[in-house]
């Protein structure tokens, strides 16, 4: 099989680089391939890209070197001492391929020059490589939620728009349309806007290339998909579920920033009531601990109700490192989107929910029935043209 | 429908008067049927007999009342103030239909006379009531395991030391007998051996009834079934996950005895092997707190691995209501069983492994999987005769 | 000894209705004294006034009955069943001495007619049962923080300005004029301003009655004020304390209106740094959620370093029922308040830190040297006239 | 002021590698003094020896070089990567001092041989190094508890068996024995048997040497000695207090032997009573987890009962490093140590219980009061002799 572009929006950022790292450490036998979902039956048989044909670059707005950024990670306890250095390599490799991300200033002064700049870096990494497919995944930092505008319902008003220079979508939706019209697959890692709106998934499907998103599910909101269900199964009644999450570093500080914070309460929100299937006081709380550095720990209190009206309690803390646990997600979801466009499946993929807090394409929050969808994806083989 | 029998071994226990008080609560409009599993869809579709077409009776080697029960769980917290009062006729019905329990020493000195007696209450109970059919639940206290015996493998030869008066089955495998030989479906809601031995497999196939059972899955069990394949679907590597109940009162103090607890520590260990599918370092205690009374707290600390060697930890404690979590459950295994001897269902029914920590038939142990099965189960049209 | 009023600001709140629901019960042999601190040794032997001696009243802008408040609070688990009608007497007797309160409106309209208003019921109240001494607690709910003035720092220009009708302090420091007027103790047991201010403390030295405040301590901080000591005595360096509250019910509702909650946070985030001597990152969040009713569950997570910078975490949760923990406290804080009025002490006093969060006339905020003050504060003889 | 020996039985071992590494750390600049209580008010003025002025030494019957050792610590993540090796050759002088421990079998065998080896031992290091004073501490694994015998209270008799060949003290106390006879301060931060028997306190007066003991109080009794007495000061009553251990590594490998465990819930046992002044229901159980590697973390769940029997609940986790949290106590208590015998201070220190768990010459278990004898201690000048 020829080798899979993976192009990462925030391709300096802590998941990109420990995505590099890890995805060169567990092709080279350095590490076992622990957290990679598509590493296991059935996934092993669904003629995926293997690891070490992976072709990483990346925007990014800042420029601190994957180098630098890997030797932070030893430190944070994230990257094993010495990998970074077994894998210097790999990591120039990616460095060498990163280029200059747009800011929200760039994208209000000049959406349409930001969109073919960003699709001129996309076609020059494909043809510098030789790339039959590439895959763009947004991890760089969530933006504000952005006000709604008609010309996000409709694709020929958003086209026009953008070409009056008119600034109504996000960098991350630029990122996204020059992802689609460079015929890569895109994929959000992030609960930014993106592709999220009826005019990109029209372009998507006009280019015939997949969407995936939203919102990585690596922490609390993966344990509420896969205990809500349980409540639901066994009949008991969830009363309340307060959520609080101390995140440190970077993370911590963007989700501070109340009107970035929307964004991500926004999606993780939804998911309670769509699996119990009826309202439920549930409270979420970002928290920034800088102390936490590169960790973060979420504590969650369910007070539920049993037969004859009986109060329970459930408590939980999750004491997780996000970037190690995002980024095998980075990985499994770069090779299962580069068999989408293999398969020519165009638009939303709703098979990718087992991924994400907010899955685009279905209402379907519940862990295992999600995990259940994307093997019945993997195995279904695609229809002869 | 006509009415259905419930059985209880431990009639007068604190699960068995939460079941029938639960039971005539909800069918009289005055508790909601939270906590019971089959009045939801799909089960209520499944031509299950209602709560108010149960009769309950049992046997009991205590003596206390149920309604003094009754007034104890008030107490503690279990039963609504006032419902015992308002539902004394349900009581005392199923006071009515208590008889003496057979104890360990019944069942060493003379073994067959103990079947006969329960053979003869339970078809005593069928005709009083002209009961169509009778499910025998066995909650009683945990018994200490059993010493392998070459007779547990064969039918004939069990029958036949029965006769001759050897002690080589504990009491509940003497009331498992009677039940199967009276054509009533067995439950075993305790890890005692039970029905749990090819022999008796064989006699429930040859009476064409069901068995279901063993150890009803209520709290930290229950979280193991959900949380175990998560960390499954997602690749992470569970590197210990150390267990630790608090129980109060009678289940407190039967388990505070090591031979007891070894019936219950066997049936909850081999479930998260089963699940990931490689040996884990779990070790599960049982304490005795008797200032808990009818309440268990549960607190799991689970050390896994992530991407690239990262390790975390999951913790969570539950604090349930025991009795709460169990007698909804024990209505749900009548009405199931009540159906699987209308399908004329023989032996072990694996469909029930949802309701058990060491299901029968099946090594199926992820809760959502056990759902499935279920679901699946009681849609199925039962072939025409 | 003859018998002291406790005159409740807040009077049928749930505070207010356990004191005095407990009081009675107390008093009549049918509850024992847990909670109490002044019940035990050396309290015992101070000359306090026996519980049988309190002779409640209050003012509320809540016209609820006690009787009907306490009927919730058996529905809420904080008292017995069957507890307030077996009290109805002491119950309604302090119903009788309800008067309405004054509002944040009525406070801005006329602050001298508020004061005199209050003065006269405290002196009625007084008169009508004889009473030698009276102690004037707030439990009310707790008010948004108060713009600074110059008039605070100063009485004369402080009673000028309420002369002449002007604004300038909420209704606890109407309160808190009036009490002291009257010659009574003032005791805030709120984070509201009260008495917190210079021109009110030169006021009660002028009156010779003694202040005690504020902000009643009986959870997550009473944890922080005994975990902190612990911390800096063993030589372990605090990284970060982050801290989540839940809050059912009123308490939970008036904190979610975040000007109330400033004043909660400001006076439960000075400790800390006071207690180790250097800054921590220590957020404090409160989170309303009314499933919790009377109940509040306290998350910390404290993350410190240990010998060669290795870094170690405690976390706890604090289940408590907010009016069982404050109730007691109130009659502690009466009794020795009521000495205080019999010593003629004047002005702040620094002895009863141990009951609170920001305590007025000292920064020592650990509790085990608060209680060392307490302990030494009642042993002391006073000096003869 | 001259040098002071701190000869360590189990010398090679965990705590012993930090407590050589981290005193060398602190005393070239290369660490902060967190953790040790002794260099911090009022100890610094207190004329204790500086770290750079100890001297270490010790047996063992491992033979794995302290280097080794402290390489494993870096992979554990006690001891920061690099350090050992800045700290080389502090490291090889410790190693250079060690002899070969004796065993349970050289004890039995010819007690008083074994005391005569050590003897001569600690008397050669003494003169090897020119030290005034000499501290020896027991951080070696915990013993099984020692049967009573009478000669346990009689000195003379004690020796006379000793003489006889008579197999009646365990190593622990073959070494305290012989730290005594040298002249030396004998601290035991085990629970082994040691010292703590009426014979050796005579003994120890006789030869004019203090004695500290038993059982360095880290973690999870530290914090019952922290939050006991709060409950205690607020009159709180305690229900049940249930512990729960897990232990990794060397000292989870001790304590899974039930006898050697049983010293530990010895001494651990004590203490609630003691603080609280009723009994209470407190189980406490050890659970050996591999997976914890040199880290441990406690779980405590108390139940307790507030105003009118409202029942509440605080629960923490403790998770620690327990070499990290034992090493800078050795090196606090062998500078205490060496100040006791400047002092002349004979038999045992009761001023030295806020480092145990079972302090010896004291039922003071309540952390605050333990540091305020500490300071008082340190503070009084010593008598003109």
């Amino acid at each position: 099989m020829s080798r899979v572009g993976v192009w990462l929006v925030g391709g300096r950022g802590s998941v990109a680089t420990t995505a590099v790292t890890g995805a060169a450490a567990v092709s080279a036998g350095l590490a076992e391939p622990t957290g990679l979902v598509t590493m296991r039956p059935p996934f092993t048989d669904a003629g995926l890209p293997g690891l070490g044909e992976l072709v990483f670059g990346g925007h990014d707005v800042v420029e601190t070197p994957l180098a630098v950024r890997a030797a932070r990670l030893v430190d944070g306890g994230v990257l094993p001492v010495g990998l970074p250095g077994a894998l210097a390599g790999a990591l120039e490799a990616a460095e060498s391929e990163q280029r200059p991300g747009i800011t929200g200033l760039d994208a209000r002064n000049d959406p349409r020059g930001c969109i073919t700049r960003i699709l001129n870096d996309l076609r020059a990494f494909r043809t510098r490589h030789g790339l039959a497919r590439v895959v763009v995944i947004n991890v760089s930092s969530t933006e504000a939620p952005v006000p709604e505008h008609p010309a996000h319902e409709d694709l020929t008003a958003l086209l026009d728009a953008l070409e009056r220079g008119e600034a109504i979508v996000p960098p991350s939706t630029l990122y996204a349309i020059a992802a689609i019209e460079a015929g890569c697959a895109w994929v959000d890692f992030t609960p930014s806007a993106g592709a999220r709106m009826p005019a990109l998934e029209a372009l998507a499907e006009a280019y015939e290339v997949p969407l995936g998103g939203s919102d990585g599910k690596t922490g609390e909101t993966l344990m509420k998909s896969v205990l809500a269900p349980a409540f639901a199964a066994r009949s008991l009644r969830v009363r309340s579920w307060a959520a609080t999450n101390l995140l440190g570093g970077g993370d911590g500080e963007a989700l501070s920033d109340p009107t970035r914070a929307a964004s991500k309460l926004a999606s993780k929100g939804r998911l309670l009531e769509e699996i119990l299937g009826y309202p439920v006081e549930a409270p979420i709380r970002m928290e920034n601990v800088r102390d936490l550095g590169e960790w973060k720990t979420a504590w969650d209190h369910v007070s539920f109700e049993g037969f004859l009206g009986v109060r329970m309690r459930l408590q939980f803390t999750w004491e997780g490192c996000d970037s190690a646990l995002a980024a095998p997600l980075i990985l499994d979801l770069a090779r299962l989107s580069a068999l989408a466009l293999e398969r020519r499946e165009a638009g939303t993929q709703a098979q990718l929910a087992f991924f994400f807090k907010d899955p685009a394409g279905t209402t379907e929050q519940s862990l295992h029935r999600q995990y259940e969808l994307l093997e019945q994806w993997v195995g279904t083989e695609v229809a002869a043209p």
